[in-house]
C-alpha cells in the first residue's frame, strides 16, 4: 500500500467527494457549497458546507492539507509520539505536513442524531533529522434522544471494523472516546461515544501500512453508517418539546467544542480559518436556566445514558 | 467607612436586591426567581434569574459568598497581588473568602444592548500569616447594533464615576476592558467595552477605603445606566433581519464566555454551581457559516466599531 503523504492527501480528497455525494443523496434537497482557501504559511483547504437541507440543517465536510515550519508547541508535543530510528548529524529545519477530513452534521430533526468524524495524518521532521508520522481520528454519535438500538448498531459496526485490524482496538478506542467526548462541568458524555485514537504509527503488532488500512476503513465507514441512521429516523414525528430539547442538547455540543475540543482549541490558537473551524457549531442552540427534567421522561432516560463506560453491545 | 467582609457582603446583598427591583420595574412583566444554594466546602449564594420578560429575555443577578481552605492555584495567583506588611512566625492555615455580584442580561429586542457587570471582593490569609484582600470588577456593554450616542453616554457615565475617585482610573480601566473583552479568534471586541479592574487594594495614591468607595459606585451605577438604555430602545421597531443578527451576536457572546472569560473558566474548573455560572448564556444563539455582511449596512458599521482603542467620548 502506498503510504506517501501525496497518496494519503489524494485519498482524503476522494473521501470528501464521496461522503458529500452520499449526504446530498440522503438529504434529497440541499447541496454542499465549496470554498477553497489557502493559508499564508503553506497549504490550504476545501471547505464544503450544507445548510437548510431537508435532513441536514447545517453541516460541514472539511478537507485541509497544511504545511510549514513546525511551530514550537507542535514540536514539544511530539515527545508523546512513537519516534523510531536514530537522528542524522547536523541540525535540521523542522517542517510539518498535516492533512485531514473533519465532519460535523446537525440534522433538522431532533430524532436524527448529530454526528462527528475526523481523520487526520501528521508528519514532521524533527530538529535531529528523525521523521515522525502518525494517524489520528475518531467517529462519535450525539443523539438528542438516545435510541439503544441505534447505539448497538453504531457500536457494533465500529467494533466489527476495528476487529478486522486488531482485537484490542475497539475496546481501547471506545474507552478513549468515552474519556475524550466528556463534558466535565456537566458530568455528562457528549453523546454515546464511538471510537477515538491518536498518534497511531507503528507498533510491534501493527505496521504503519496496517494502521493506515484501519484508518481508511474508519473514513469509509462514515457515509453508510450515518445514512442508515438518517433512513431510520428522518420521517419520525416529533413535538415542539422534542425540538426545544434538541436546542438544549446543541447548547451542550457548543459547550464541549468551545471548552474541551482539542481540534477547535488548536484551530483558535494557531490562527486557523475561523469559519471552517466553527462550522461545527449549530445554526441554533439554546440555554435554559435549571431546565426541568420530568421523572420517567425520554429526556431523563437520555441523560442517564450520557455516561462513560456503557457497554452498548450488550445493552438491554 | 466599614471595610469588614461582613459589611461588604451585606452591602452586596442589598445591591442585588435594589438592582433586581429596578430591573423588574423596567421590565414591567416578569419577575426574578430566587434560588439559594450552599457549597459543600463553605458558603453559598443567592441566584436570581429572570426569563421571558417584556424587555429581558433571560438574565441573572447572582450573589455569592464562598469560603474555605485556599486552593493551591488561588494561593499561587496571589503573587500578583499587592501584599503589604511582614508575615508572622509559624505556618498558618490558609483560608479564603470571596463574595460578589455578577450580572448578565440578554434583552428580547436586538435594539437593546446586552450588559454585564461584576464586582467582587477577595481576602485570604497566606501561609506566612500575611493577609491579602482586594477588589475587582467591571461593567461592559454589548450592543447588537452599536449606537454611538449610547456609547458616548455609557463611557461618559463611567468616566465621571471614575474621575470622582482617581484621575487615572477611567483611562486605565477602559484600556483593561478593551483588552479583556476581546474575542481574539474573531479579532473583534465583545462589544463597546466599559471598565475592568482587578486586585485593587491600596496604593500610594489610594487607601483600601477609597478604593472600596469607587467599587461601590460601580455597583450603584449599574441600574440607572442600564434602565436608561432600556428606556431609549425598548419600543424601537425592528425586523426579522435585526433579530437574526442579534442571534449571531449572541453566538459571539457564547464564544467569548466559554473560550476566554476568566470567571467562567474559574467556575468550570473549581466545580462551581454550573447553572449559576452558565446563566450568562443566552436563551437562543445562532451560528451561520460565512454570514454575508452587506457594504454600508448597519451590521458592517457595527463590526467596524468592535475594535480596541476607540475613544467613545470624542467619537463622531
Amino acid at each position: 500500500m502506498n503510504t506517501s503523504k501525496e497518496h494519503i492527501t489524494e485519498w482524503l480528497k476522494q473521501l470528501q467527494d464521496s461522503i458529500c455525494a452520499s449526504l446530498e443523496a440522503a438529504d434529497g434537497k440541499s447541496a454542499f457549497r465549496e470554498e477553497q482557501w489557502t493559508r499564508a504559511e503553506g497549504g490550504g483547504g476545501r471547505s464544503r458546507v450544507i445548510e437548510k437541507g431537508a435532513v441536514l440543517e447545517k453541516g460541514g465536510v472539511m478537507f485541509s492539507a497544511v504545511s510549514g515550519e513546525t511551530p514550537e508547541f507542535l514540536l514539544k508535543e511530539q515527545q508523546h509520539s512513537n519516534i523510531v530510528g536514530a537522528g542524522t548529524p547536523g541540525k535540521h529545519q523542522s517542517t510539518f505536513y498535516a492533512t485531514g477530513v473533519s465532519i460535523v452534521l446537525h440534522p433538522q430533526s431532533p430524532m436524527v442524531p448529530i454526528i462527528h468524524m475526523n481523520i487526520r495524518y501528521f508528519e514532521t521532521v524533527l530538529p535531529d533529522g528523525r521523521e515522525v508520522k502518525w494517524l489520528g481520528g475518531g467517529i462519535d454519535l450525539t443523539p438528542h434522544y438516545v435510541d439503544t438500538n441505534d447505539a448497538k448498531f453504531f457500536h457494533q459496526t465500529l467494533k466489527s471494523l476495528c476487529d478486522k485490524h486488531h482485537s484490542d482496538y475497539y475496546s481501547k478506542f471506545k474507552t478513549w472516546a468515552d474519556d475524550y467526548f466528556f463534558i466535565k462541568h456537566r458530568n455528562e458524555t457528549r453523546g454515546i461515544g464511538g471510537i477515538f485514537f491518536d498518534r497511531l504509527s507503528e507498533s510491534e503488532a501493527m505496521s504503519f501500512e496496517q494502521n493506515l488500512a484501519f484508518w481508511k476503513d474508519v473514513g469509509t465507514a462514515f457515509a453508510p453508517l450515518y445514512t442508515e441512521l438518517i433512513r431510520r429516523h428522518k420521517n419520525e414525528a416529533y413535538t415542539e418539546e422534542n425540538k426545544q430539547w434538541q436546542l438544549l442538547r446543541r447548547g451542550r455540543y457548543v459547550e464541549f467544542n468551545l471548552v474541551y475540543d482539542k481540534g477547535t482549541k488548536f484551530g483558535l490558537e494557531t490562527n486557523g480559518r475561523i469559519e471552517s473551524i466553527l462550522v461545527s457549531l449549530p445554526a441554533l442552540a439554546s440555554w435554559v436556566y435549571n431546565f426541568p427534567i420530568m421523572t420517567g421522561s425520554a429526556e431523563e432516560k437520555t441523560l442517564q445514558n450520557l455516561q462513560k463506560g456503557i457497554n452498548w453491545l450488550s445493552f438491554e
